[in-house]
């Protein structure tokens, strides 16, 4: 903003050379943060993240007219969805269309890509040549697209290898950054500093046999961020082991507790947060099948794993927290997922304003 | 660029201040729009579809430049066809990519919403996301995809319902407020003010099976702006008695006629406007299913119906319209169809202007 | 609008009218080459050859700020894939975003157009709605979608035919006008004038039963431009007599010569340019049908047709191309593919670059 003498008075000009809003005040963004893959939040510095909750809260306040409102600018984001998703690809698509730029819905079922089985194209050729047209990828793959847990980890981490941009996962076999970093916000703009607050994540029954991607991300950034948690679920529905010794890792570095139960009752005593959820057991996949019906008739014997307010008086008059789509009447009653304690959707919102900060920082053009 | 003193310097302004055109002159346009849905224009006060009439005629004359022509910049449009479409696809896309937004082509075969016999999510979350998103949610619905007359309606009912930001019909089984509104501004443009003039509805036969949707429209707003209505079908083919309780009460508020006839000559008698479309009979949907075969050996009974140049010698120099695509050679015949009083391609690119003007003052930022 | 004072003078400042970058400087752009079709580089001049070279090139330099970059501006691109593509798609969407457009991925199977067998839409009629819609239309067809050789090609006509708009191909049956550009683009950058340099086309094996499109328009270009051809295949596998035909009066009007050969050795014999690919025999085609089983049986009979170092080192140091995606193992070895003189990322590159100047230069407003 300069001012320059229009018929002899002064006025306000806004510059603009370029398309983006001028960055005389507000604080700098990271340029070091280009070019970097997310793949899970764990592997991305503390005070990185921190960049990304800061900005994305900046840019909720501060919808289209934040300092980095343009910069994807007439630039392309690939999204591969090898499994549909309607939140994950309105988020996506508003996010890059809000900064300016264009989102790419692509269904690899019209990729002639190389499997062991098919002629095609080598991810080698395919990354190399995205790179040339593209800011940046996003890949979506879970369940039935895959033959084993971490095969879809795998592809993306391939990708990565051969792309010359970034890529983020938008949910994959094992972690679900995007989804993490939004809890986390909603989180910390409710109870303030996390350290020392205590989640529950519990198991609850549901037709859907759901994958380990948002509960584990959760359980890592949570942890990270400084929360003890519990976790709790019928047996048999262990998670990823390597996952669970970092969540440890992160729960130690930070002097919390990791409990981990199969008593309901334990799980939800006295937490702040409570976040329901169905997952697949460690036995989904075998040989190179996900058994799928098997997984929801057991899930289903466990009648008693839901969500409700009795269990919710057990808590820290607790917030109540779900990635969506919710499975009423089986993660969680009604009374619960629509209650003055639920923040499900302003977790599905904050997806929006976290997934525009990761591509602003790490491909936008400032 | 220009170079101008600022504090006694010169310095280069590339001015733009917003990306707006600027407004100075020009007509204002009513606020209170914004938000409102648009499930059928029988719905809406006659003096603002007046507005969308004008604003419409506006950006026809004046495609890129109009003052509204920014009014959804970087703004998200969420179309969910429930049946496939060309023009209502490619209209609603380039109407929202011509204001500076982006329509999203979304389609639910990917969602999973909650029906009676899936588990999924209910129209409550989705559309409360969805909502914290977009600035706007088209629905498209019809035929196979409803198991009664009216399913459509209440879906979209369902959305407006706890959607906070407008519901527009993109043609469902009841409505198709956009395609009215073009039947309209065409009529208007060639004929001028409607009042006393004629319209004839007449059936064609074909193979096609067609909704209801864009002829009750042509009937409720043909009546609404005072014409005179002639509706000419062979006997079976009536439409909703609720729609033709509403035609009828806007006839009789402009004093004008509703006949309705299964003599196609009476029909075609002294009309201005010669509308000739294929649609099912009030049987079409019986026990939950949609009896599409039915419906088209019966309508191919009826070989004399078809619209052609000696019929259309019994109107006043009528003017042809049909809302495309044409069944050519069952509908009408090839020299009506691309006849000089043929308006069908002026109709269809109406669409467009249409309903960057229901976008604008429903959605638009102005 | 406001008056300021510039050099003592006091001009109008509209800050920005239109959102192009300011051409004060750098080249002019043809205007007659506003709606014109790109149905093969054989129908344009050579000097409009030229021209959409020079502007690739520079838009490959400057690729947000080239004086069109903003040529399309909330105008939208109708892409028809008959055929699903990756590279095409990407290229395509891409280069209308990065010239400020928009386009549409339209799949015909949601199209209801009149085909022998069905009621729907005629050509006429799609094609002269779409001329209301939008700046331009792309059109891929190949393979499986077609019943005999030419029909594409047909296709493409008549849409071309009744549209107002130009119509692109996008790769069909018998042309692929835009990678052939993207070849020539890569070969000039590296080899300078082409005059008189020696281009070897030569069949591989493979799965994948490639249609001619590709390959044919490398033919007509390379030998437009002065290149003289080695066409090198087992026999069976001539190319269309039509095309072979213009490619003969290509070499004669440069006084280069065509060599058509079975042997593979004296194809690659003292050649600059390598470009192993496969391809179907004439007798793809038959009985409406396409034999695609058959024709990779056949193929896959010859085992030493694919491209390798060996043969590599009979020639100039050859460059090797291809259009991608590469069926590496079969139509040549990784080691060639991903080597020193391999410049297919280049070429794939160049698609993105060539698209946005055809489109520019066709379609936009400047």
């Amino acid at each position: 903003m300069v001012r320059v003498k229009v018929h002899g008075k002064k006025v306000s000009v806004k510059a603009k050379v370029k398309r983006k809003t001028a960055r005389t005040t507000g604080p700098d963004y990271p340029r070091y943060l280009r070019g970097k893959d997310l793949i899970t939040t764990q592997e991305w510095e503390k005070k990185d993240l921190d960049v990304v909750l800061r900005t994305a809260n900046e840019m909720k306040k501060n919808r289209f007219r934040h300092p980095l409102s343009q910069s994807m600018y007439n630039k392309s984001f690939f999204m591969f969805f090898y499994n549909p998703s309607v939140r994950t690809r309105q988020s996506f698509e508003v996010a890059a269309t809000e900064l300016g730029g264009h989102a790419l819905f692509l269904e690899p079922g019209g990729m002639r890509l190389k499997t062991a089985r098919t002629a095609g194209e080598t991810i080698e050729d395919a990354a190399n040549v995205m790179s040339r047209y593209a800011a940046g990828i996003g890949i979506r793959i879970l369940e039935d697209k895959i033959t084993y847990y971490g095969e879809g980890d795998q592809l993306l981490r391939d990708y990565a290898r051969w792309a010359s941009i970034p890529v983020i996962s938008m949910a994959h076999d094992k972690y679900h950054p995007c989804q993490g970093l939004s809890d986390i916000m909603a989180l910390q703009n409710r109870l303030g500093d996390l350290k020392g607050k205590k989640a529950l994540l519990v198991w609850g029954k549901g037709a859907l046999a759901r994958s380990w991607s948002s509960i584990q991300e959760f359980l890592l950034i949570a942890s990270r961020f400084g929360m003890s948690i519990n976790v709790a679920s019928p047996e048999g529905y262990d998670l990823d082991p390597d996952v669970m010794k970092n969540v440890k890792k992160n729960c130690d570095g930070n002097s919390q507790e990791l409990k981990i139960t199969h008593d309901m009752k334990e799980g939800y005593d006295n937490v702040h947060v409570v976040y329901s959820r169905n997952w697949m057991t460690p036995q989904a996949y075998r040989n190179s099948e996900f058994h799928k019906q098997e997984e929801i008739d057991k899930s289903l014997q466990y009648q008693e794993w839901i969500c409700d307010a009795n269990k919710m008086k057990l808590t820290r008059n607790a917030l109540f927290i779900h990635p969506m789509p919710v499975d009423r009447g089986n993660e969680v009653t009604d009374e619960v997922a629509s209650g003055r304690n639920s923040v499900i959707y302003e977790i599905a919102e904050n997806r929006l304003h976290v997934q525009k900060a990761v591509m602003a920082l790490t491909m936008g053009d400032f």
